[in-house]
């Protein structure tokens, strides 16, 4: 019999923190940690191993066991390595291209050789390019393999948002979509909030759209350049979106996925559950925001292309 | 009208894992973040803030602002220099002391001047020395300068122990006393499980009590050869002495704090309430026990003695 | 110092059932039950002391001490009379006036003898005529007065519009507005989903909207049918409004207070926070909707006259 | 795949209770909901149905399909008639065997039509007895069919000794043993806190154990007097339990299973993991101990032997 059931491969800064936040809220009864750093993951399960006599929730780890994924619910991919990001200028996600990569055709060959059959949540960047090649090397049904996409620059805009008006990000409606990176655009058109279009609510008080925009999409370097690496944010949002299919919550959230119009994946808000991608929204967008869409898609499929050659 | 407020002095890897811990779990309303790293810590609260919208719980930060600490309900000491460890083959905690001493000064000075009455937890390492140096600094009531101690030590205990005989580490009882520190031991006498003291079980199964003992002493060096610090299960640890002062919980653990019949600090059950220390336990320990807690009262208190001169 | 405390007058069905999620979530570090039915409140009390050795959290309960609210952070009042809806063939919630009138008053005669300056959580029927009631009585701003309205209609709308699509209700936008009763409304220019409005999706899917709006109004008179009384639903909802305040969350919901453009209590958005009422939302409904909600206004004050004189 | 999946049968005051602790720490994705009253099964799943926008967690419920049952981890016999203990003088929980036992043959003989092999739980009473009625009418593994028995008790204990010392009754140690009637007791060579043995600390402070003894007994009757019936310590047991079960905890509680060497089942410490009760504790218990632990075996024993003949 199945228990709630979570594979984390990569436990970096990321991955460790999504498996705190899994563990701190109860969430999974069993994790599988994956890393090819066998002293590391070994040191991340005791440590903790040492936190369950003084934690809620029971729950158990096994580490380094690719078998052990067979009946997961999720595989979480938080691989990376944040050290080609430091002296990287241009921020482009794109710059750990090459070696994520590799790691992710080695690891999407040792998922294949499981029974794996659940949703597969990529947070490894540059995420949509990454979520694409896990499903092309994988051969996993498109609607299972999901990045965390603009989940979380949607976060981002809704905190720059919700500080604007004092009001809680929760309630701020709308997205970032596209490109988990520079050619993701914030979709102004979807943006309310108190009942009210932001367009609107911006003209009456002088604020500027762009420069909110431009705080979501950069303000993940804001915390690189402070801390070296992010971790609470995605954490946040992988969990979200873990949890959303363990529960088969049905809930709407913008993920990066193949969308069936365009040839690639990106983020667009989609319905998630435990099949993975169960619904696809469909936007009002303006045609200005239906360009920026189509240009990110095009940036995403090229920089895709250049991978699977 | 005040809210449930933790404040974090220090957001290195244990710091800011406490405040992730205590955000996960929905905690306090209220977080106020110090570090004399300025970037570090922004960055630290900007990455809760874009945890917010993907998160259930509401919470608030507010960074490097002492005054904010006046109306808290725990201030909790995670400030270090972990870097000092990583050249020190005795894996002796008093290798910090110097730098930390300096830190705690300031701190205490700091705190000296806001209106806090609150309970304060001591993570800071060497954890008895550091505790019974913020009550000196802060003429705080000794009860409500508390250290984690070795609350993460027979955490570890239980966990060597649950492991050895197949059951959850909660299902242990007994203790580490003394220092959080190589002086520490294992109270066997107080252990027991599934109805039985763990030296009768030991022996019938043949059961290398000392082996244990060791594991659970050093077992934080094993997660620190690993991945260059430990975080989980002291945050783990430190949260739930926090949530038992929060909630007023009177519940009873082995925490740091000043024995009336020992001269000073170190770790002995006690029950922990909103006013901290709220009651004293009293173990029938061996006289094998009360010699090596005697020897490790007096180790810790020499060491104070020297740090205060 | 303060914890986080809840009180709660009235522990019938709606009381006990806010208190019982109040209390397996963990919210509160204090709760008061106030109840004239001594045998039935101390049962509850003590029903919850017999849960505290097998739950995660601690709490305390103080039993029909009014003074013990004075620094309470939220009063609920969900005192009432089930019985009299039991042969109420309109479904009107203000057949419940009389007898709850003459109980308002006297609990809010009590609550002034306290220093409580928080926020007065409504969920006594009818509930928009009740909370103007208390806050007339108490002179509390009318910010810190706040029902839960059609909080739960709105619930209930999102439930069948979630039903009728297969998603999360949670992923519905959109509010019923004005009495929490039978003049009540759903404002579907407000509802959307997967990021169209509703009113084109049903047209494309043949739904019925009022039917579905039928269901929202009445649908907890099935469930009262059923039990003969309702409270999960409810509950529910009163405990996120107080969660809302509590964590000064400042998130937007639909609960029933004083618009300052309507002589009268009733529901609408608005950022709900420690001081409660801490901002208005502003819909952007049609002609027809603005009608109904100054029908349900009207409809709403002349029965609030009615009691007042 | 599977999900978490918790069937409970009967929803009465004890059942729904349990379906909302679970649903408020959001345990399960699934829950199956069976009982003979249709309406109010219906009814109550519709209220649950109501919440699900102002929770925090997903869940579904399905009603009244025995085939969903199949897949479940653990299903939990709440069933009973409370209105046949209002004329009880004698307070003995057997009083309601006769209408349980009919249940109890047509819920086992319903089960053993499904493919359900996890863990029954069963809160049903007379505790003891229906476990051994189910045990025997479905032939699943002794081990898989558990009574919540003197967990509830015990809490109970705990709850009054912790009063008495005003410590936390999580912080107290010790069991309830026997039958989840009338002829269990206090087993006070196992209680103990802050470090030592309750019979010396009773000695000490002149503490009346009889008397604690006897309101953890009967303590139920004074929730049941005010009240009219218990449901919040039941409920906190049960989940308890259940969550063991799911998250295979191996944690060690005192609950009803058939111990080896006595004939029937009774309540006695036991280590509850995914598959049951997978390890038995072992008491080292006084002459006058055992001698009460016979006698309520026997009583138990007796009456089981009256049911299914």
């Amino acid at each position: 019999m199945l228990m709630r059931k979570i594979g984390i491969i990569g436990l970096g800064h990321v991955g460790s923190t999504v498996a705190h936040g899994l563990i701190a809220e109860g969430v999974a009864d069993e994790y599988v940690f994956i890393d090819k750093n066998e002293g590391k993951v070994q040191a991340e399960a005791l440590d903790f191993e040492d936190a369950k006599t003084n934690l809620a929730n029971s729950y158990q780890i096994t580490v380094n066991d690719y078998a052990a994924l067979g009946d997961a619910d999720v595989v979480i991919s938080a691989l990376g390595n944040i050290e080609l990001q430091h002296n990287n200028p241009t921020h482009d996600r794109f710059v750990e291209l090459s070696y994520n990569v590799e790691q992710v055709r080695q690891v999407a060959a040792d998922l294949k050789q499981t029974d794996f059959s659940g949703v597969l949540v990529v947070i490894t960047n540059p995420c949509d390019a990454i979520a694409a090649l896990y499903q092309a090397e994988t051969g996993y049904p498109k609607e299972k393999v999901i990045g965390t996409g603009t989940l979380l620059d949607t976060a981002r805009m809704h905190r720059a948002v919700g500080k604007a008006f004092d009001v809680n990000p929760k309630s701020v409606a709308g997205y970032n979509l596209g490109e988990h990176g520079n050619s993701q655009f914030t979709a102004w058109s979807t943006v309310s909030l108190q009942g009210q279009p932001i367009t609107k609510l911006a003209e009456e008080k002088g604020l500027d759209l762009a420069a909110i925009e431009q705080d979501s999409i950069v303000g993940g370097y804001t915390v690189f350049e402070g801390k070296g690496y992010t971790s609470y944010g995605i954490a946040s949002a992988a969990i979200r979106l873990a949890k959303a299919v363990i529960q088969d919550a049905k809930v709407e959230m913008p993920v990066s996925h193949k969308r069936p119009e365009y040839g690639s994946y990106l983020s667009y808000p989609a319905v998630v559950g435990r099949e993975g991608i169960v619904a696809y929204s469909q936007l009002d967008l303006t045609a200005e925001e239906l360009s920026k869409l189509q240009n990110s898609a095009d940036s995403i499929q090229s920089k895709f292309e250049e991978v699977v050659r």
